[in-house]
């Protein structure tokens, strides 16, 4: 068993130093995995890992060891678990704090098959432990009859450091009154994480238990790597370790991702305006915050994997008189909209919503794709929503709102590095809160509105059409909310055939928002847009995923091209 | 004190049973109001009161008596506590277990504006403490320096009766070591509810403490009306008893709620099928599955106030092969997006979400009309969106779908009595997951395009237009999505000016779907879409809402006639 966990070990060493990809935390649950494998019988029996990055142990064990090198890549193995790709992954997992609810349904499904003998095991980590749907999940799980196992995975971290009453809660546990067995469950615990024999007895004695039981074990993140275990935020994923790396490297260049851009704007603005506070849940590396956090500590927050908390948190402050940026990314947002709805945007209250990993996601897939941020936030009362073109526009656009203090605004922007520009572009002048839709290109029958970032997008398409003498006129939106309607109707009567390009869902998104628009005027031009389709979307490359859903520039250059043929 | 008491609840009891409303909980926080405000220094100390429905007293304690006749009333006072009202409602509530998340907000604010005197109170029913905000709150408040004091309301009821494992923990509370002082918080209890000066007494001790703190009351929900005593979940709201009673007695004219139609073909389709299932988050009786529950008490689950849960939880059911029938009103739902995605959609599981209170909720007022199901909804793949016109609609797609399982299935039906229908109307036959179309009413320049059970009013507004030598055509749509897209074509392409109508936001709606459809079409005609505009809703009745945001019969009638005018 040792021999094994140290090739598996090295195994994800190698292959996701040289691919990219979630790294320390699967270090974390190498004798984990193996042990739940060698003690249960999957795929009879079901593991659910929550949160999903922590899952390719398992995914190596259980048949892919050898596609493993297609980890996250355009049509390769999922990086999270994932239903379609093998039966021994019980249920998707991607996002945090959904396994206890999970294995409850599926646990309860075999009650009803009179199948009591299958066990439903939950990998959940500290980290995910302080996300509400968690505790709903114990709540019930608690007071049922099903085989059910959750393992508390304690490594004393998330992404970045934990926090609150939980955490403190779980470092100085007592056996026998405890956040568990308050609730009636059966608590074991503490299991040495990394001593695979001692988990494998503790399975063995939990097979003959048919009730749901808590089995609470500590690990350490990035075992095995010691540069990983001394700096777990950083060696959280390799992907974005490498990317860290090349910022720092390029930032001499210039060269910058949004999140720098938000980081360092934040401080900018929170240095001069003390009425500004930060609130993150659980993102102040990946969201940029963190520099924000060590520099007011007092003003800037991370509540954990709280998103609910986060928002209502937020409109709190924000009630009180302080401008709050709370920054979520998109897909975590999702789980925070009756919040958004009920807390900030009924009582108009000024909180920025900084909608990070807006748009495509790239390697992490259909999990993680933003794509439902402006269709679930465009019909909300009261609200702004901008879409910077780029890191000039994010920066003017955060000053804006901070001192706009009306009501709610949502910034969307997408993960990773900006765009050189290679194209003079100037960032519009923000009037009452109504932004001049600025022109690039000028033509005559053809209008391409590029929605935010895919600016970048759309320009690279005006050039490949001009190579075949097709000259459209070219917009950026930065502000889809309050839309600039008259400029919008003067556009469509101006032009025969208008595109909008747009780095999310194509129903309810911002071209829709236009086109709704062009239906009640009485002259009307044919407009059609551009960005994802009604499906689950794929993983791959940035540049791969907006060629494959039909918004790289080629392919923008190509629906063009191919709706002016007569 | 007890006087005043005595005379604040015979007001309630006067008023509510003379105008409607919420009736048993506010009898249950008499005491509670009076001792908080007579200790407290309020508007300066802030109390926010969770879920809302119980803040009668303190209304009347703070300016309100006077107009409480207007309670819930267009023009009138709030049924839930509301910033805009007064400055005494401290935060505005309406959904469940937002309180603790809002007081941190606020009491941050104070900290950072260097004040520790002002006191923030939240109430927090036992019921509300079953939704993970919660518990996402009390994490983060049990580490803050907050002067911040927590008062769970133990009344052992939410709406029906209680479940899950806290709602055990509360009855045998331990006081040195439970759920409270496991997270580092001061525990005071449990306190008599109904005893104002043994409130009092307790609540001048907590003014000096400026640190966070719990304090468990025990309250009757029901106190001193012998009836709402005994039948808690009856007396929940007299709008809802009245209702009840009015349905059972109309019953036997064949007269009733779309509730009823629900809980009835859910027990018949499960009477059959031993693969379907239920769950409820919290609403057994509201939503009408109460009956479900008793009968098969196995497969259809309460899971208290948990959305997210609930979704998730369906989900797992789902993934081993039963069909699940998820019920959960409109704007709970927003709740539970990310899991509606994340679990349900991404994975294309059977779960059919059953949206009850969708569209226009009356006197309920703004955080409870269900504007936003339809845009949140459209854009999710592999979801089917169902808007059932009429009672044998319903129990048409009921069925239908619980035979289909390809995937996730969204019904959505608005709350109270089924209209009588005046015309004659045939329910489409749904074939592959696609149903026609129906045509109602034939005509030639204009078509109506009615949503769901918007085809009553459509239809009257016809009539009233037929007056004027009008004749529109009159179309009503069952299945949203997938949407006939080639019938849709044929109107727009057959009409010169084409209504759409819904029961829900114009931006992101059903309307808004068929417009980006006609405008790729290479032909197009004006479409304008009725439904709630981009602002905060009032409270009123049912069709003094319709009214007065034109889509009633005659708003309806009265646009069409506006638009045709030369």
């Amino acid at each position: 068993m040792p021999e094994l966990c140290k090739q598996l070990r090295d195994f994800i060493i190698e292959k996701v130093l040289q691919n990219g990809g979630h790294f320390a935390a699967n270090l974390g649950v190498v004798e984990l995995s193996v042990a739940l494998h060698y003690v249960f019988d999957t795929p009879n029996d079901k593991i659910v890992w929550d949160v999903g990055h922590q899952a390719y142990c398992h995914k190596i064990l259980t048949g892919r060891r050898k596609i493993f090198d297609s980890n996250r890549k355009l049509g390769g193995i999922s990086g999270f678990p994932n239903i379609f790709e093998s039966e021994f992954d019980a249920f998707g997992t991607g996002h945090s704090s959904t396994a206890i609810s999970a294995i409850l349904g599926m646990a309860t499904a075999s009650l009803l098959n009179n199948n009591i003998e299958q066990k439903h095991i939950a990998v959940v980590g500290d980290g995910a432990l302080t996300g509400g749907e968690s505790y709903e999940g114990l709540n019930n799980i608690a007071v049922s009859n099903t085989n059910s196992l959750i393992i508390i995975n304690d490594n004393d971290i998330g992404i970045d450091k934990n926090c609150g009453a939980i955490n403190s809660h779980l470092r100085n546990i007592n056996h026998d009154n405890n956040l568990f067995t308050n609730l009636g469950l059966k608590y074991i615990g503490i299991v040495d994480g990394h001593n695979v024999h001692e988990l494998i007895s503790c399975f063995k004695m939990l097979k003959d238990i048919k009730k749901p039981c808590v089995v609470h074990i500590r690990t350490t993140k990035g075992k095995g790597y010691p540069e990983a275990e001394k700096e777990q935020t950083k060696w959280h994923s390799t992907t974005k370790f490498i990317k860290i790396e090349k910022t720092y490297e390029t930032l001499q260049k210039g060269k910058l991702r949004y999140q720098d851009i938000f980081g360092q704007t934040l401080i900018d603005i929170a240095e001069k305006n003390l009425k500004v506070c930060g609130v993150t849940p659980a993102m102040p590396t990946g969201s940029g915050m963190i520099e924000a956090m060590n520099r007011f500590p007092s003003r800037f927050f991370d509540v954990g994997i709280a998103e609910q908390h986060a928002v209502t948190f937020s409109a709190g402050l924000a009630k009180e008189g302080f401008i709050v940026f709370c920054s979520i990314y998109s897909t975590f947002l999702q789980r925070a909209l009756d919040q958004v709805i009920h807390d900030v945007c009924i009582q108009n209250l000024p909180v920025i919503f900084c909608i990070d990993r807006a748009g495509n996601a790239a390697d992490d897939g259909a999990t993680h794709h933003g794509l439902y941020d402006l269709p679930m936030l465009l019909p909300l009362p009261n609200i702004t929503i901008a879409t910077p073109a780029n890191a000039e526009e994010l920066r003017k656009m955060m000053f804006y709102y901070s001192q706009y203090s009306f009501g709610p605004v949502a910034i969307r922007y997408p993960k990773g590095a900006i765009a050189d520009e290679k194209f003079s572009y100037k960032t519009p002048v923000i009037n009452n809160n109504l932004a001049e839709i600025t022109q690039i290109e000028f033509g005559k029958q053809i209008a391409i509105i590029a929605v935010g970032t895919m600016l970048k997008n759309c320009y690279a398409a005006t050039k490949i059409l001009n190579e075949k003498k097709i000259y459209p006129s070219l917009f950026s939106i930065c502000i889809v909310k309050p839309l600039n309607a008259d400029k919008i109707a003067e556009i469509i009567k101006s032009h025969k055939l208008v595109i909008t390009v747009e780095d999310g869902s194509i129903i309810g998104g911002a071209g829709s928002f236009i086109k709704s628009i062009n239906s009640s005027l009485a002259f009307q031009s044919r407009i059609i847009s551009l960005g994802f389709p009604d499906e689950t979307i794929k993983h791959g490359s940035h540049s791969e995923i907006f060629e494959l859903y039909g918004i790289s520039p080629e392919a923008i250059a190509n629906t063009i091209f191919q709706n002016i043929l007569p």
